[in-house]
This record gives C-alpha cells, structure tokens and sequence, in this order.
C-alpha cells in the first residue's frame, strides 16, 4: 500500500488492490495497524464480556438463547483466514449462522432477548422509511390516505369471521391483566386489523359517494408463531403497512389489486434490486376469509426456496356481508326500491420481510451488499496512502481533500461518509465498510491527489474487478452514473439467477430433482387444493421433518408449495386435455403454476 | 344567496355573507336545498341506525358504553338553532361533550369499542405526519438516526430501575397468553422504552468514539389507565415519539435537552399555533428516575387548565449506573488506570397529545379550526350564486374556472379542495367544511366571475368580519399570504390569552380565587414535595372529588399541581428572604414556580 504514490506517479499502473491484505487476512505491519489491530482485539474482547455479562444480567428467555445458540455454533465453520472482525461463517457452510451475522456485524439489526422479536437498528430502519417514503407517495396519489386505528381488539370482534380467525388463532397474544388487576375480558392484539377495521367502515360508509374508501396504516402486528424465528423472516412482531379499502363494485377493487401488487414488485425491483414473479395465490394459499390474493413473489439463489414477498388481497363481499357494510344502490331510480349494495373491499400489505429478502440475495462472505437507492451511506471516501513517513501538512492537505470531496458527492444529493479515524489502517476501514454494505468506497490518497482522480471500489464487485477511476472533474455526475450502474447490475444478476432457476417441468419424475438442484418449478397443475397437499408430501423428505434445526438447514427435506399462478404464463399455454403433473391426480390442468421449496 | 350575482354586479356592494343563512338554522327555500335537507335527515337516521346496530353487534365493552353515554348526553344542551348535522352542543355549556363532537363531527377521531382507546382518522393523522416530517429532519440534523425496537418487554428487565418502574406498573399491560398456550413468563407491553433500550445501549457502547448515541423512535405505548380517558390526553395506547440519547458528559447531554425542548415548543408554537411555556419540573413532578425534566406548558383558556405539552429528561446516569453502560475514560493517558466513566443520558417524547390541545385552544362552536400550517385541506373552493335559473352552460364555466382558481393554488404548493356536489346548498357545504376546519375558503359565482375576484371567508373569524376579496391575478401570492396571517393571528390570540391569565400572586389568599378566575399562578415557592402536595390540597373542593364525571366538569374542584419552573423567571426575582407563598410552609421561596389546575 506504501507504493501507491508511486504506482500512481508512473501513470498507466494497474489499479491499486488495496482490499487484498485484508481479504487474506495479512495484518499490515506498519505501526499503525498494528494499533488498530490490538485495539480490535480488545474491542472483541469488551464486547464479548458485555454481550455475555448482558445475557446473564437480563433474562433467560428463548431469545437470548437462541441468539446464543447461533453465536456458539458460529466458530465451528470459518472462513478460511476470515479477518478478526469480519464474518467468520460462509454463506455455503451456514446459511442461517452467515445471514444472523450479515446482520449483526453489518449493524442492521441485533438480537433482543424475547423470542421472536428483534431490534431494527438505523441501518435497516433507513430502508424501511425509504419504502415508506416511497409508497406513501404512490397511494397517497390514487387518494389513499394513512391512519391509525388501536393494537386492541376485543375477543368478539377478533372473531366474528370465521374463515379468517381460523388463519389466526393459534398466534394470537392475549393481554389478560393490567397492572394488578384482572380484565373482565381478555383484549387480542391485532395480527391483522381486518376485524378491527371494519366495524367502523360499516359505521362510516354511509352513501356510494364515501366510495371508494382508502386507508393505510403503517404499524406493527404480532403473530406469535412458535416455529423458529428468523429475523426479518420470521418474527413475532413485525413492522409493515396494510391498506384497507372499499369499493362500489368488483371492478374498481379489482383494478387497484393490481396497481398495488405492481408497487410492491416497484418496491423489489426498482428499489432493492430483486426481482420478482406476480401471480396469483391458490385457493389453498390464498388469505383466510378473501375471494382471491395477488402476490409477488422472490427467490433466495442460495437455498433455492421461494419467498413470498408482499399480498394484495380482493376480498370481494364476504366481510362486508359480516359487518354489514351497505350502501345504497347508486342505480336506483327516484322512488325505485333497490337492495342494498354491499362493498367490495382489498386489503394489502407489505411489511419488512423485504429487507430480509434484499439481504439474503445480494450479501456475500464479506458481509452486507446494499443497493444504492436504500443504502444510508451510498459512498466512503477513505483516505489511503498516509505512512509513517508522511507529514502532518500532507496528511492535512489529504483530510481537507477528501472533505472537498465529500461536500461535491452531496451537492448532488448523494449520502457521504468520510473515514478519517486515526489508529486504523485503510486496509481496516475497507472491511468494517464492507461489511456494512456501502455500494461504493472512494480511495483518495497522495497518488489520487497528484493524479486528480479518486480510485473507486465497488462494493458488489469485490477485489480488482471491481476497481475503476473517476476524474475529480467528473464526480458529481460519474458517481452517481456508477451508483445507477451497481444498482442495476444487481438486479440483473439477481434476474438471470432467478431466470434460470425457473424450470419449466411437465413429467413429475424431473420435479424433485429440479427442486434438490435449487430450482423453483412451473408445472401443469389443477389448482386443487387436496393436490397440493399431495405434491407437498410427495416432494418431502419424511425422516428430517419436525426437527428444531433452524429451516434453512431443512430446507433441502422440505415439501414443494405452490408459491403462484403466473400471471405471465408460458407462452404455450396448456396442452388440450393434459391432466396434472402429479402422477395420482387425474384432473385436469388449468395453469401453469409455481411451486417451491419456500419460506 | 340568488341576489349574489346582481350584488355584485352593482359594483361596491358589501361583501356576501352566505353563512348567515347557516348559522341561524335557516335552511334554503331553493329546491335544490330542500334536496339537500332530506339527504341530510335521511343520511343522519342511516347513520344513527348504523351506529346502533354497530354498538349492538360488536361488544358491549366500556368504550362503547362510554361513547354512547357521551353521545346520549348531547340532546340537552342543544346550541340553540344549530344546524342538523353541526356541533350542537356549545363549549360554554359542556366542554367535554363539545370536545368529542368537534372530534368526531370534524373527522379526526373515532371512538372505539375498548375503553381508552380511539382511531385516529386521516385528517388527526396528517398532522402527526407533518409533525412527524418536520421533527425528523430536526433531529436527523444532530444526528438522531430512527429505529425500532420491540413493543414487548420482560418482566425482569422492566422491573430493573425501581423508582422508574414505580411511575408505571400500576398501568402496564400484561401479556399472558398466545393462542391457548400460557407463555412460561407474563409479558409486558412497553409503556415507555428505557429498560427495553438500555441493555443494548450497554452492549453498543464500546467506547467514546460511539457518544453521542442518539435514537429515536415512532410507536405506541401502553398505559392502562383506570381515570376517566379523553381523545388525545388521556388515552391508553398512545402514538408518540421518544428519543433516547447517551453522552460521555453532563454538558453534551444539558445542550441537547434544550435543543430537544425548543423544538417541542417550535412545534407548538410554529406548527400548531399553540403558546407555550418552557421550564423544568419540580422534584415532585420531574420523570421516575431521571435527574430533571425540561418541559413544554400549555394553557387551555377555556377552563383555565394547564396542560404538559411534552418533556425532555435528562436522566443523569441513573441508568447508566444500573445497566452498566460505561466507556473508558478518554483522559486517561497511555498506561494510566482511571474508573470507567458512565454515560449520560436523555429521554425525550412528544405524543398525539399535542393535537387535542390544538383542538381545544383554536376550535369553536361550529367545530375544528385547523391552523393552516398542518391543515390536510388549507383552502376549500365553493361554487355559489348557482340557482334554479342557471343554464348548464353557466354552471360547467363556473365548475370550470373553480377547477382553474384550484390549480393555480396548487402550483403554489396549496393543499386545496373543491367542492362541486351537487344537490347541495353553498350554506349547507360552508357548513361541513366549517366544521372540519378547513383554514380558508374560497366562494367563487357569477359575480366573482365577472369581477374576477374570489370572495374569501376565515375559518378563524366567523361571519362578515372574515370575509374579504382577492383578485384573480393575485391569487398564487395572495392567498398564501392571507393563510399566513391566519396561521399567526391564532397563535397571536392564544398567547394573550395565555399571557393575560398567567397571574403572578404572593399572597396566599389570592391563589385559589385566582384560580377560580380561569388563571395559572406564579408563585414564590420553596419547590419541596410536601409542600407541594399541601398547595394541592389546600386549592381542592374536597366534595366533588373522586366521582366519575368527566375531568372537565370535575375541573373547577382541583387542586392545583406545579406545572414548571419557567425558565424567563419574572425579572424582579424573589425578594431576599421571602418565604414560600403556601403560608403552612416556613421554607424559603426558590424561585417563582407556576402553578394550576391541570390535565
């Protein structure tokens, strides 16, 4: 690193490497990493003894175990020459112990010491309010508006229909007591706000010009599921939105189903660079208590499984038949005796298993891969080049250079981190950068400085690849040009894998192989319920099943469930007369539908 | 209203005033209005009818019952001539019924089947998200980044700081069951987050390098209260934000106190029209565990009660000292020992409570006025002058020139609505939009048309006094203008009726008459617990304590508590020697502290 001056001075050298002492894991043996190699050292070793000390001092919850489970059996499978304090679990050896510590160590989330429930530090709360920010935006221009209504919901209301509590119950938390005293009743926290909703819109609705009705709450709901929690995945509580609304008739729900289904896909794809498949849900897989469920769903290259990323629900009459939700027949004429109308409702909702998925697709063995559009910290200019011998003046001359620098990054709107913290070598900052997913390193030392340019390193990119230069002329319109280009480039490798992961199957005896090799399956199907189940067993692995291991672990024994109907079906269509794929069934196919091994 | 368009063409005539017509209950002899009335009557029996079979259906828990006894009391004091659907009981007769209609009839709120709980509709939540917009740019200014931590909190955990937790158990809400399973260990829902956040902040902490830390949250707490609950004052779920910061020093925590504070008051006064005082609470009213607390006073004219606004705490290092969260001491030299140093911390929080004191200073017997500032329609177009006799040609121009005056508004950034139902009067709309406090509205006919001008009329000043004109031409620099002056003239009204009804008293027997009189007191005070609870019940009417009734009635019969210690003391200080005003106590007064009936 020392010779990078020099390198540079000579013009057309290669472009410096500056990650690769890190990424073997050679320490660098000038004073000042070595510094920063003891402080780490005894970091770890503080934050240990906190961690440690904090679990013992707190509670013994499942929580706390758990997390310590996962950090216990983390050891076991290092990386090869992983760096002190970077992730020492590959994505290949342990997937589940990898993606927690993608997350811990990439500052976006911790453990919290009840089961199930996790903290959202501001590194993903960012995300969230980004997504937010541009979803309001969006309903809020088809007239939809935010409120908020109670996390309570009385046992009678919770209730009420049938079909849709069934979806529920067994996850519902009850509070029974306040204080000291006993409630007269038990109160439900809501795990949806249907039931808590609707009531009132029978209340409010009075007349066909109060349609269509459009709400929206962002708010947190809880579903206390006793399978293994998995953050973001999987979790008791969880933060999303659902958009609530009602309408005169089919038509007009029918079209915003669509025009909300086809945001969220913004949402993945425009947004964190994952693409996904819009289809329809089986009447198997659709909501409790709706008429139908438009979905999109992801796929996690890695495990292979499919991801169901975001529901937009038609829930045609049957709650407003419930709650009495009536309007007057705007047809009628004067005198004319009508019945009354019942509306049509949607409910919609997004939540923040999206970051999840975001980090499952792009993260790698260094750690976190952000997209730019979401990254709180889109770019670091870490100064590089500054040794022993350097003077104070030049090192001076280098910070106020890189501060420059900075100050024309967020003329153009661009979110800019500087790293001139003293005791660290560069080599340091690059790893601890990477493993918070910064989309983009700028290098600037006496080199850059002379040469009038920044060396830039792109965090989906690692090593040289990944290395490129941009003149300090050009960087408030080469920067941002790069940050479009990562984002991008993400969504396409993340698109081709998904691509070619998705197999077009029509003899069963492909299907499970297909599935083993990581594949999610288009197949002729009847779009029965009692074959799916069918397909499920038939595709499972019995002996593995109902273990404590964490999923994705089991996942390779798990039962393939329909994860959609496309709404773009191949091409072909469906052969005259072709029956099901699965071998039992002699229906007859009706779709091309999506199955997968998924969470 | 027909002989608009003659008036004027004629030239100077006065200015229309069309809600006279409303305001005295006289309804329109137009057909088109006579339409309009039995709409009205026919959508009020709907709505009457609906609102029963609700409250039948759903449950007959105590929030229902308490939302019925409010709204079967309104029919005996009846604002004589109120129009149908208007508030139609005064402030002067009942407050606490007028407070609900101005809520309910002006479309913030809902009352909902739990006792203490409440929907907040789109137009109270728009402003919590303006507040929200404008508050997170302040903080993320220093740095405050936002987060989200669990609703949920163990037991042990919550119960670590004893005085703390002392402040809140008699109203923490206790999960106990999910589904049919009992959980090993009752849960509690957070009513606050210090000792749900503080364990991590121990984890977090390594070192000085990560002071100051500073998180912020938007969520809802619980507090189970058991006293009689009011919209937004008193509720048991709430929506608010609360910062929890960590400082290496007394100082950096001190600053940011303050700077935590003044924007609590800039969104009172700036936002919400609102005056307010700023000071620090007394030993006896300061946060369970913290050192002091800064706080915000706002003064209700109406009965003269004072009302906290918001506070911002600096809890020392209380909790520091229990949760352990230490950094080494950055003085020390290289090989020096010195004691781990514990952080200093803040806790600050503003709730929804912010909009009920809003509603209750500006609002007025035909219902909400909204400060334009945080208004969700600050200016609503009303045709008028449109009668039997129009033709259709007549009508769609001026239909198609109000279209134009709303996009000419909107391209100065105006929130703007226009109001084309038909079947409608003018005076019937005026009306609805007065109740729902729209800032500004603008009746555009005939005459208007031909002198191109629009007839403006304040929410803020009722009848002919609120009326005025504003040419076509400048309208887009105008009218911002007029809203402006609005937004300050009820923040000007409000601080002289503050101002004028904060009374400095340092004799004794002028304290509770003055309090009688609808006053907050300044007094000379001592600022010691005890005597602060004999002050209290030395101003109290024994008799009527402890009843049900809402507190409002109740006001009257209060003790009165400490409010703050301002910080602008009275510039004449306290005389030296002066005892304190409560002539029990023989303590030296400390400082002029004010004192009041309260929320």
């Amino acid at each position: 690193m020392a010779s990078n001056a020099d390198e540079e001075a000579a013009g057309a050298a290669p472009i410096a490497d500056r990650t690769a002492a890190i990424n073997n894991d050679q320490v660098d043996t000038k004073d000042v990493s070595k510094n920063a190699l003891k402080k780490a050292q005894k970091q770890e070793r503080l934050a240990a003894d906190k961690a440690n000390k904090s679990a013992t001092n707190t509670t013994k919850e499942a929580g706390r175990a758990e997390a310590k489970k996962a950090v216990n059996k983390m050891p076991k499978k290092k990386i090869e020459g992983a760096a002190l304090i970077g992730i020492d679990v590959s994505k290949e050896e342990d997937f589940s112990a990898w993606y927690q510590q993608v997350l811990t160590k990439g500052d976006m989330l911790d453990y919290y010491d009840i089961s199930g429930c996790y903290i959202l530090k501001p590194a993903s709360f960012f995300i969230w309010e980004e997504i937010q920010q541009w979803f309001n935006k969006n309903i809020k221009s088809i007239g939809v508006k935010n409120c908020s209504f109670p996390m309570f919901v009385s046992q009678d209301v919770l209730e009420r229909e049938k079909d849709h509590i069934e979806g529920f119950a067994a996850e519902v938390a009850w509070v029974t007591h306040a204080g000291n005293s006993k409630l007269e009743k038990k109160i439900a926290i809501r795990p949806t706000s249907e039931t808590v909703m609707y009531p009132y819109y029978a209340k409010w609705i009075r007349s066909h010009r109060d349609l269509p009705l459009r709400l929206n709450q962002w708010n947190s709901v809880v579903r206390w599921e006793f399978k293994h929690p998995q953050p973001f995945l999987r979790t008791r509580e969880f933060l999303w939105q659902e958009g609530h609304t009602a309408h005169i008739d089919e038509q007009g729900a029918g079209k915003e189903v669509l025009q909300i289904l086809d945001w969220y896909a913004d949402i993945y794809q425009d947004l964190l660079a994952v693409p996904v498949i819009r289809g329809r849900k089986t009447e198997k897989e659709k909501f409790a208590g709706g008429l139908y469920t438009t979905t999109v769903e992801g796929y996690i290259p890695f495990n292979g499984r499919g991801i169901q990323g975001g529901t937009s629900h038609c829930l045609g009459q049957n709650f407003s038949k419930m709650f009495g939700i009536t309007v007057e027949d705007p047809s009628a004429r004067e005198g004319e005796k009508k019945p009354p109308l019942h509306v049509w409702q949607n409910s919609w909702g997004l939540s923040t298993r999206v970051i999840g998925v975001m980090v499952m697709i792009h993260s790698d063995n260094h750690g976190l891969v952000l997209p730019p559009r979401v990254a709180e910290i889109q770019v670091v200019i870490v100064p590089v080049g500054i040794t022993a011998k350097t003077t104070e003046a030049e090192k001076t001359s280098i910070h106020e250079q890189v501060d420059a620098l900075a100050t024309v990054l967020r003329a153009s709107h661009l979110r800019v981190e500087t790293d001139m913290r003293e005791g660290y070598s560069p080599g340091w900052k690059f790893n601890e950068w990477e493993m918070r997913g910064v989309p983009l390193r700028l290098e600037f030392g006496p080199g850059e400085s002379e040469g009038h340019f920044v060396t830039t390193a792109r965090r989906d990119i690692p090593g040289k690849d990944g290395k490129g230069r941009i003149t300090v002329q050009d960087l408030g319109k080469d920067v941002p040009a790069l940050l479009d280009t990562i984002q991008a480039d993400l969504y396409k490798r993340a698109e081709e894998s998904y691509k070619s992961h998705t197999i077009k199957i029509t003899d069963w005896d492909d299907f499970v192989p297909a599935l083993n090799n990581k594949n999610v399956c288009l197949i002729p199907h009847c779009l029965e319920e009692k074959c799916e189940d069918e397909v499920k067993d038939m595709s499972a692995k019995k002996a593995a099943e109902g273990n404590d291991e964490p999923e994705d672990a089991k996942a390779p024994s798990m039962g393939a469930k329909s994860l959609c109907i496309p709404f773009e079906q191949p091409p072909e269509g469906i052969e005259e007369g072709k029956t099901c794929t699965n071998p039992n069934c002699k229906n007859l196919a009706k779709a091309w539908c999506l199955f997968g091994r998924s969470y």
